[in-house]
């Protein structure tokens, strides 16, 4: 088994059998370090933000300092679920390995192929416009700060 | 202006005034009161998983002891991101009211657009399947746990 799929692997481990949540864990690798480990936190923290992919970028980026994690791959139990693979888009990370694949992770009772497959059909059933003109003026006094931090 | 979403407003615009990231608003509601407000810190504290829309649901779950926000609508200023909105969809948050929508945040420099459009293509390019066959069998090991909390 891969070194960083180990250790992945036991924290997801650890995980389940405290009852944190799911079986997911993470490590976060740059240059052959591991930067941080993170787990399946959903139930244990009531945070249904905290799949083992976003608790191991939360803690690399506190690590590193910044929110930025490029030149680090993420090794991780299950494929990350779209919230986490957009994450994993938003931090920059160059490279993901996982496990389980999602038919696999909806074998176990979880609904991120669902969510794959129905997001864009929710996009058009629970989503609705509103006051786009006045949150316009809030993105062009945005846009008109000077030295801001894009990201 | 809707009540909700000018709160929303006023909180993305507390944030790009003290430099805490883009100018993203979240208002939490439910059966008619606030639960939870939220903005996006991505740069202020180093974390890209901050967006608005996860700042409030962060803080809504905190407040009602759940990671489950069935009953609850949110009012974003500008359409969420996959990341947010799938976020959304694991909180089962029932509604979601936006502002400005992912063409106007394109506009202003966020790459929301960029990873709609690119998502499928990243995950066949960054992602590489590795250990499955081990990673299966801590699902396994998941699945025999009784009266363990699904979500």
């Amino acid at each position: 088994m891969n070194k960083f799929m180990k250790i992945a692997f036991e924290e997801a481990k650890k995980g389940i059998w405290a009852g944190h949540g799911g079986p997911f864990g993470s490590v976060i690798v740059k240059d052959g370090k591991i930067v941080s480990k993170g787990h399946n936190h959903v139930v244990v923290n009531n945070d249904p933000t905290c799949h083992g992919e976003i608790d191991a970028i939360r803690k690399a980026c506190k690590k590193l300092k910044t929110f930025d994690l490029s030149g680090c791959e993420i090794y991780t139990t299950g494929f990350p679920c779209p919230m986490c693979f957009c994450a994993i888009l938003w931090a920059n990370i160059d490279k993901v390995y996982y496990g389980c694949n999602t038919t696999d992770t909806e074998t176990i009772g979880f609904r991120d192929k669902a969510f794959e497959e129905s997001i864009a059909k929710k996009k058009k059933s629970i989503c609705q416009e509103l006051d786009r003109e006045e949150c316009l003026k809030l993105y062009q006094d945005y846009n008109n700060i000077e030295n801001k931090t894009n990201y």
